[in-house]
């Protein structure tokens, strides 16, 4: 992910974060410098070490971060994550923000890569929703990504979705389609949702390009799958819990949303240690 | 709260979720005028209700909104929470921002409840830490509040906190909180973070607000706890889970500070819906 | 399109204009209310009339702004536009920001219609670029759908385009789309740019969504086309001039793209009559 | 122009145009480097070199930016105008932005030096006006003085002019120059527009520093000019046509302001070839 | 003075005064309403009501205020300045940023006020410099206006002002007056700083619009107004004091620029109480 | 103080110096490097040598700023402060902003010296107060500290400050007490305003932490600091003058804040010289 998509978030937080100045760190240490890791205190997968050295970078040019692992890697309780090197001061300011950073990302990582696993032996893709943290979207989607899921749309403009009260707003799927294709432009998917097979049967006659079903008992999915035959993708979506995930692949859909990756995930444990 | 404290993070959440609009719901509705609820699907302590009704005030000054519960009290699964009233495009642009503000509030503001609540029979409390999402720390704080909590400091410079790096870098606790007092403002409390008992007593002999028992066993504590004797506030840090709580509040400690209300808390279940 | 995408343009480009203030007009004016109009003194089609309003609107609250026209219709030159009444004073300080907006958007909105029209007897469709003034791309594409036309993509995010250099960055398009797949969400498109008739057929087997072709001779369009047989959309792109339009269009491409829409577009002659 | 006064700019157009990402560029490029010229494809004055340099430095500051030309060169078909040297990614990345800044800012420069050359022969001079695209004032107001120009006011600030209903407003001439006096500060100069010789006259007495001909014919003009005798200096303004502009100049005015420069300009066509 | 100038500068001014909430005032009071005054306790003129007032419409849109003196006004120990009516605590969260920027730019305008009346004998008129306060200039400018003064140039660019060390660097004043000539618009005005009677002279002959008379002695100030004889205009400047004022206004100089408007200003003495 | 604290600060007065461009210092100077000092014509206390380094660091990396004072350091007329070397042109561009924060926080520094001085014989310390220039609030509190003073609060959040109207709104100092301990996080202090001894007994039995004597005679003062008799910190507040400072200070307070410091304090004079 290009540095220009997050620097600006950095500084917020590092401003948030540091209010009129570190006062403690201020007052105790002058320009020496030391040597700090980043270990790992639980397991999971690592996601966001761009964005840990780019908290770094904006406090003091001269701290040097070196990565240990790599993004997507699994790391376990007391793995050296990360490296630093340069003015403690400014070491010790940056850790909490950067761990926030880390630690977040890595925990949506680590949620993704466990459904993902659950699920490797069918053909479904683990896919993420909108319920990000306000102003954190783009790091939570990359997150996603990191932990072997896909990214569903990042807001209101990049897909169109036509759910319950907009179809309901133009009197039918077909209605609500020909209205969104009058404004949307080419690039533009649709993806429609449909809580009934009557829906899913519309939404493939107006040539959807996904279909959403929501809400559907495993049966009524597999035979939603049935129907569309593979003409369009089709995902599955609404409360879907772990310990449904593989019941749920299994009825053949194309992907699976899941709300808990970015609203539940808990964070990984990781720690800076100044030596 | 002061709207003047969150208005911004609102404008950046709508920001984030309209990119360049909302095509689905621009070309499907006019501006015809409608109802929807806000309805518990989960049970949990409400937090953050003026945060979603910014959200709609910013989009559309015309909608209405309207508490049918306030912050701190608990939602039952069916409960309608908020009513909303105005132009249908304007609702369904914000429902998603505005739950993703309400939900995660309410999820701190719950899991700070249940905590508080199980240490009730004791006289600790239950504070927070700096663990919370980047951008979001005066929301997450004040769900803490919400749930009955107390927070400890916003950011690195309204409160002093020596830990153990800043003790080794001064070589003392008493050099550390001397250098501290040179430089910080009279209004600045002092706390330092304790590992063991010889910290605790140099501690109250350099006059500290505040002593932080970081990862100390339940009877460490409880011994820290009548050493300190009431002089200053104790305070017990360091990875402590719900089944711990009672345990170490029983030890008589003032506070016990919980990352995991702000790293882990899942979001209260809430849907909108237009009828 | 919602006043939160244009809000801040407006409020910046005022800034620009103000300066330290409007001293002619301050210096004159006190509170006194007049009448004013915007009138058409060249034919187009017209296109920003609340962006024009959102300037009055920020620069005083008394202003009432009434459209005698809608964007999307033919103005023609004397044809009163719009209506202004309240202070004087701010009716001229929004002049000429309210004018530089509409004139432009009006600009484009013309030159989209004059293309659509040209080629209304086939079954293309005009289509934008990202070649638009930076800052501005959200008001120029709106402006080139009130023309007619259809919006391509509005960033280098939501939608794949792969072009020469990508080709040859990864040495086939086989190769580029595979890349591609892997990282980008489901619901983004995936255009090929296509130089020859062997690239058509390439990317017509790797399944993507549109086909580009770029700078070929109306021959060589007219057999993409029919190679292509409506499998997948076709894009003709590539410096095409107005004259040249029909033609292009009768090839059969579904899109037909002009850079010159927004980069030479003559502003529609608006001015604004106190009286 | 100072790199402080279009950083801002550029960084807002690459946020613009990047979205969430390049997932195109970034899908199928590491970190490979690579070469590419920017090439001329029509005949112009370049203007804005050091703004596109600047869209490469905010993206990557390993991507080194080459002059071949300079600001206020002619360059022909063919012409290399810049080299780029670097990662591949980032150079793609920045094409459009850079290229839309370049083209814009050279076709107004290109058209300025058209408009300068053509009353070579007379001691008039081309300038600007604020009819610019908002937002880019400062850009666009520095490719007229590349192209030969002199500017204009910037803003409502810099200058004092006082319209047709400025005078309506206060009475008359004498009056607005009066009121406008007791406030604006000894640096800034007063300008009057005059709709006719009695105007011209009344202005004079005024002891304004400009007198503006608004709309007059060329016999009105010249007439204008030789009342004013030098004394104070003249502009010429009004929808002038390029067909126009010499027959005003030879009226002896000594400012020609044309409105089209910046809102007709049709961009200079360049290209980004990597090789 | 538009709002559009000082929103922002006040929406900075309560974020930072603000922190994360007002503490105090928030924990004591609820919705209730109340009644202030803003009370005079020194003796001055006052500047910058409409900034007081606009603080407290950003904190709460309920808070009516009243003016009972206007800008300019001179005000005595005890008068009453303005009427608050609201709700108290939003009285109370604005009273100090309120109070911040009326003492400061009251102070500004009673500084310039005695200045003027000094020399209101003489033709002279006082001005500003640009040694205000960094980000507040705007106001500070505008109190010297309401103190009677006129304004300097406000930036680096609404006037060229060549001091020695620009004469230094082109050689002699009219290599520096030739070319900046070559880059400024017709707008601008040239001011050139003389140390000694030979460069009025030489200023002289080149046109130039105001000469300064840099750290002159009253005499030779004298002197080289007799040299001007009214073909430009005359500034004094450089570390003029009170004391000094009249004498030097008496030399017959058409402007006295005072940096310690700005930079010795006491401010006004204002509070204000609830009742 | 971190460079995170001041860098917007300066990016925002660089903005409001430069308007569009230097047009006298751009048309003059090339690249041409030179060098320069900044010396003092005044004496006082340095503060902020920093902030006028990041003006420069700002303006062109290529400047080199060399210290050859501290901040805390007394200079005297004729002291070279700091050198600079680098291109002509960005030195003459950032002098005025450089000397504007310098002079200004100097001034503070070298007043609060003063004060500290002049009751250095005693214990009491110089506190500041929220009267601080909007927008510089945390660099005149610098200067305040490198003076020898010691910071009050920052803002609303960081310390409960309970004065009269707070009292009166809440009924008694208790009940006002108790309501602010109910919300704010134990990290807080709070202080209350005493008008009288009888207001002293009362905050002493709430156990806050500081009591402020607000506009107390020297005798009601000594009266309250030996009710007090050191279990909290005793300020002395309200109007107290320089002439007035040592008498107050002998009574035994520990804290004595004085508004003047930074709404009266003389700008230090320093000048930018080239050669």
């Amino acid at each position: 992910m290009h540095r220009l998509l997050y620097k600006d978030l950095v500084a917020r937080a590092l401003a948030e974060d540091l209010g009129f100045g570190d006062v403690t760190t201020g007052s105790i240490f002058g320009p020496e410098e030391g040597e700090a890791v980043i270990v790992a205190k639980g397991k999971g997968v690592l996601a966001g070490l761009m964005v840990a050295e780019e908290v770094f970078a904006q406090i003091d040019g001269q701290i040097k971060f070196l990565n240990f692992f790599q993004d997507g890697e699994m790391v376990n309780p007391g793995d050296r994550v990360a490296g630093l090197k340069g003015p403690v001061s400014g070491i010790l300011m940056g850790e909490r923000v950067a761990l926030n950073f880390l630690q977040r990302m890595s925990g949506i990582a680590t949620a993704t890569r466990e459904a993902v696993e659950s699920i490797s032996h069918t053909g479904a893709k683990i896919t993420d929703t909108r319920k990000t943290s306000p102003g954190l979207r783009i790091l939570e989607k990359y997150a996603v990504r990191i932990g072997g899921g896909v990214n569903h749309r990042f807001n209101l403009a990049d897909m169109v979705l036509i759910k319950d009260n907009h179809i309901k707003g133009a009197g039918s799927i077909s209605e609500a389609v020909a209205r969104v294709r009058q404004n949307c432009g080419f690039p533009v998917k649709i993806e429609v949702e449909a809580a009934t097979l009557e829906h899913v049967r519309e939404a493939l006659v107006c040539g959807v390009d996904i279909i959403m079903l929501d809400n559907m008992t495993t049966d009524q999915m597999a035979e939603a799958v049935k129907l569309v035959a593979g003409k369009v993708q089709v995902e599955a979506s609404g409360g879907i819990t772990k310990e449904r995930l593989a019941e749920v692949a299994s009825t053949g859909v194309d992907l699976i949303s899941l709300g808990y990756l970015t609203t539940a995930g808990h964070a990984l444990d990781l720690s800076l240690q100044l030596y």
